[in-house]
């Protein structure tokens, strides 16, 4: 097989920076369009590397690429879960080239999506042409590929409810996710939640002159800001009432488990240009990062955000703040206690909006069951070093609905770094990944229908 | 001299409206042709209305378009201040016809400027035709009529500096304030300082995925919103240390006389559909919005604010803030006091960057002199009705500078209304204030000769 992929190698390449050149920007309802194309194009590569069936499905969104291989029913079937939709690109201004326009640099692909999860979706769509050229398939697979998983995944949901039958499979495989470093291979084994909500805060009917009202008119980013402010403690604690009421805390054995994970805070603060981490009093980065969890504005707005000075006392201002969470916590709940606190610490003179935009509950995958041992061996035997279990940080809402609906446990086999860049500027997925993507997934396959 | 201005008053509105077509924005650069083609045009009616000279005069920025008429130079001289550039017009969907496409609706014309200050100039330029026209101006008259004024008028302050001989008069009339209703009028007696800046939080060197970052790294939305959120304390005193140091606070009977000024509170929170009213603990509305400093956001920016949503950990956030500062406090100070307390209060895992825009003086028009005798006898004629003196609580910051370069008293002669949305969508100005204004301007010029 590794002959197989290294004879094909500049072709899976180039096939990828194709559809790299794709804006399939999701969130943005201009590139509705591109988002379209690029589904087309993952179908008709499922059909090229040899699906019996590569379909488009229509959803009330953008569409889902369904497509499959039977070869035995007698055999497993692994489902594929991928998106080929990405964030949106801006600012612009900061990426060194065009985020559409991918360029190879210093062994690594630079594009919006060139991680997230273009380029691991395209590992298995190469790694399966690889596995049917060299007749070595081992399972049956299928593929779900959408395009709404940057946008909450609401008519994947749908789908999914609507399609157990076609999706039956006996466990679900995702690349998606980051391992510690190119030599410390790992595998997520939980993933955090999200409630991701907006809110809007309005003060008088109408933008004022800063001058004539400013003082005695309630300005909606002070009360926006002293909102946001009071969130958080002294410690850096949520102060929602009840926010933390369902979180599971890790035993002292758990944490000192997780302690040991290969992770240096001084090149991590180096890495990101800061002289301090901040976050939740008592817990370490890691921690802070995957098991607790946490509130972020993720953007904000209002008044006048133009060249120069205007003043203008606004009338509204607005922000999108989300919450990660983690097991037990459930993203419904979450979203109303978040909901209602707003509304409860509104201010006399403003009326507070929240509008819920998505959300997704948190994961944990069991290190004890015959796919995560499939997945350890399969990185071991590629990496030559046993994967690490760790706990991720990001949300992928639609594996709690994987298990939910389908019954499925997921395995969470990524290869990308942390240092990608995923929804920044300058995304990037390293040549060494991507290809080391190939020529694992296959083992995967192996070692899972082995132990079946 | 009303007859003629009844005999012209179709063509002295059809002016003005080909003046507010031209988008004279001079916060933004990409309108910087359009606010040449404005200054242009005043200088042309200028010279039409029977200036002997009219001339544009270049600064390092938009240009000054000056005038004058000397009939005689044993006679007074007034000096007619104003400006031609207007406000950004955005947000442009609130507006119910195009900013820049005036229309006249119900005795009113809609546009921006259309108050602020081209239609008050206008007023000035027509009132002058009238008085060359019907052979009665009694005064020399210059005009200087600027194009930076909403961006801090800084080039105007350079100019003046290097111009004293060509600017000597003996008072200045500005009509860029308003009158407390059509059936009140009022002349502004003080006008509120400023000190106008930006602030810059930075956190970490790039935009982050905020699954995987967020909890462990300062989030500077979060950040910033703690620190607007701290300027002011629980009664809404501005809590930078010796903010209030400088404050001239007005005596028992002062406030007890500005107490008498018209005022309905409840009128008042009808029009801006508040249900309070907010500001600070122990002075009433008037008094917040004229004898007291305040502090307020005009604009907050940072993050995704597209459509959707976005998980980002923001690298930067943005806030312009500005003061609207008092007699005796000094803008340089007061810059200088907000800098270093940001700077002060500024957490660690973040780096604050504060820039000045601009600022300005506040100042008080003593209601003793001849100017405002004239003034008062102007308005009182024009009006049937006694004028009341009112403290402004916007900026006109060259009205300080007259004073310190030129040696003179400002007389601020407005004819606007607080509620023609100034600064805000729908901005509009009477045609009873145009024309009105047009009535009282010779007045004014009548009386103050007389008495000198």
């Amino acid at each position: 097989m590794n002959q197989y992929i290294n004879e094909n190698k500049d072709r899976f390449l180039s096939e990828l920076l194709d559809l790299l050149r794709i804006p399939s920007v999701s969130a943005d309802s201009k590139f509705a369009g591109d988002v379209r194309k690029a589904a087309e194009f993952i179908c008709q590569k499922l059909s090229d590397a040899g699906a019996d069936l590569a379909e488009i499905c229509e959803t009330a969104g953008h569409p889902i690429v369904f497509g499959q291989k039977i070869i035995d029913p007698a055999l497993p079937t692994v489902l594929v879960y991928g998106h080929y939709d990405v964030q949106p690109a801006d600012p612009y201004e900061l990426w060194d080239s065009p985020p559409f326009e991918p360029v190879v640099k210093d062994e690594k692909i630079f594009a919006r999506g060139a991680c997230d999860d273009k380029g691991q979706v395209y590992m298995h769509i190469k790694a399966f042409e690889t596995m049917v050229a060299t007749n070595s398939l081992s399972c049956n697979v299928k593929f779900m590929i959408e395009g709404e998983e940057e946008v909450g995944s609401d008519n994947l949901g749908i789908f999914v409810s609507a399609n157990k039958e076609k999706l039956a499979a006996d466990v679900v495989l995702i690349s998606d996710t980051a391992i510690i470093a190119n030599d410390i291979p790992s595998i997520d084994v939980g993933l955090r939640g999200l409630s991701y909500l907006e809110v809007e805060v309005t003060a008088a009917n109408r933008d004022l002159h800063s001058g004539v009202y400013g003082g005695a008119v309630a300005n909606p980013i002070n009360v926006l800001s002293k909102m946001i402010a009071s969130l958080h403690d002294e410690d850096n604690r949520i102060t929602i009432p009840n926010f933390y009421a369902d979180v599971v805390e890790l035993t002292p054995e758990e944490r000192a488990a997780m302690a040991l994970t290969p992770f240096s805070l001084d090149a991590y603060k180096e890495d990101l240009g800061i002289d301090e981490v901040v976050g939740e009093k008592g817990y370490t980065t890691l921690e802070r990062a995957s098991i607790r969890p946490t509130l972020d504005a993720n953007g904000i707005w209002g008044g006048y955000i133009g060249e120069g000075a205007k003043t203008v006392l606004p009338s509204k201002a607005f922000a999108k703040i989300s919450m990660r969470l983690v097991p037990n916590q459930k993203s419904e709940v979450i979203t109303d206690l978040f909901t209602k606190h707003l509304q409860a610490i509104a201010p006399a003179g403003v009326t507070v909006k929240v509008r819920p935009h998505h959300g997704g509950e948190p994961y944990v995958t069991p290190i004890d069951s015959k796919e995560y041992r499939a997945a350890e061996r399969a990185m071991e035997e590629a990496f030559g070093k046993k994967p690490v279990p760790t706990r991720g940080g990001g949300s992928i809402p639609i594996v709690a609905l994987f298990e939910k609906e389908l019954g499925l446990k997921t395995i969470l086999m990524g290869f990308g770094l942390d240092s990608d860049a995923i929804h920044s500027p300058n995304e990037h997925y390293g040549l060494f990944n991507f290809y080391k993507g190939i020529e694992t997934i296959p083992l995967f396959f192996k070692y899972y229908s082995e132990t079946n």
